[in-house]
C-alpha cells in the first residue's frame, strides 16, 4: 500500500508556533540506509471559489509577508482545531468578503507542498452568495480588500503575476473548464 | 503598489535546514500594531506535465514523509542554488522518469502556500519525450516508481485520493482543458 515507506527512528521538534510546527525526522529508507526529513506540520486550510449573481469571481487582495508583496487570491484561511472545513470556509468567506452563502460544494482537497509540509487545502465552490446584513470582523492582524472580477480580468492578473498562488490558479482553470463545458 | 505592506522590525532565524529555513518576523501592521509572522523560506521547485507518444501522462509514485503515505504526482523537484528552473525541470524529468525532452514550455508559476511559505513552483509542459539511452541516478535518499496513465485513469486516482497534491491537481485540469479546447 505505502510503497517505499520510510520508518521513523526519531522525531526532533524544533519549533511549535501558532501556525506551523517544524520537526526533523530521522528515517529508515527502503534500502535500509537512514536519512533526515525536514517536516512542517500545519492545521490545514480552506479556500472558496465564490461567484456573485453577476457571475463575477470574489477575490481578496492581501499582503503576504512570506512573499514580501501583496497578491490577489480567492478567500481562504486556516482551520481552527476541531473545526469542520465547511464551517471554516463559511467563516472565512464572511469575514474576508462580506458575503455569506447556504450552499458550499466541496470541489477537491489537495496538499500544497507534499515534499515538506502536510498542509491540506479544502476547496469549495458556491454561486449562491448574498451580502451579509452585518459585517463580521477580520482577525486583528488581518487586512484584506475585496475585489470582484470577471474570469478574463482574473486571467490578466495571473499574467501580470498579481494572481500567483496554487489554489487561485486551480480555481481559474476550474472556472474556465466549467464555463466551456456546461 | 504593495497594499497593506508589513514592515519588518526584527527577524529571528529559528532553523536553517537543507530544504527549509524557518524564521519568525516581527512586523508593523498597516494600523500601526505589531504582530509576528512564522515564515518558511524554500529554494523553489519545478514540476513537469509530460505526455508520451501514446498520449499517456507521466507520473511518479513516492512516499511523502510529511503525509506518512505514498502518493502519485507529476515529476517534480526542488531548485538547486543558482540553477535555472528549466534545467532543474529537465534534470528531474530524466532522473525520476527515464524520459528526456528538448522541448519544455513554461505553463505557469505559482506559490504553493503564500500564507507561510515562499515556495514558488515553476510548471512545465512537454508532449515531446523520448526514453533516455542511459538511465540517470536519483538522489541517494529518493525512491520513485514510474506510472504512465490516461487522463481518465488519473482522474480516478484523484477521486481515490491517491493523486492528492496541488501541482498535480492543476496539471489534470490543464490537460482536461487542453483536450476539450484544441
Amino acid at each position: 500500500m505505502n510503497k517505499f515507506e520510510e520508518k521513523t527512528i526519531d522525531t526532533e521538534v524544533i519549533y511549535k508556533g501558532k501556525i506551523v510546527q517544524l520537526q526533523v525526522d530521522s528515517v529508515t529508507l527502503p534500502d535500509g540506509q537512514t536519512s533526515k526529513r525536514e517536516l512542517i506540520k500545519h492545521p490545514g486550510a480552506v479556500a472558496v471559489i465564490a461567484l456573485t449573481d453577476e457571475g463575477k469571481i470574489v477575490f481578496v487582495e492581501q499582503y503576504r509577508k512570506a512573499l514580501e508583496k501583496s497578491i490577489v487570491e480567492i478567500p481562504a484561511g486556516k482551520l481552527e482545531t476541531g473545526e469542520k472545513p465547511e464551517i471554516t470556509a463559511l467563516r472565512e468567506l464572511e469575514e474576508e468578503t462580506g458575503y455569506t452563502t447556504d450552499q458550499l460544494k466541496l470541489v477537491t482537497s489537495f496538499y500544497t507542498s507534499p515534499g515538506f509540509a502536510d498542509e491540506l487545502v479544502h476547496l469549495y465552490f458556491t454561486d449562491q452568495v448574498k451580502p451579509l446584513e452585518q459585517k463580521v470582523d477580520l482577525d486583528e492582524d488581518e487586512f484584506v480588500e475585496l475585489q470582484e472580477l470577471t474570469l478574463q480580468e482574473a486571467e490578466q492578473l495571473a499574467l501580470d503575476q498579481k494572481i500567483h498562488d496554487a489554489k487561485t490558479a486551480f480555481a481559474l482553470l476550474y472556472l474556465k473548464l466549467r464555463g466551456e463545458t456546461r
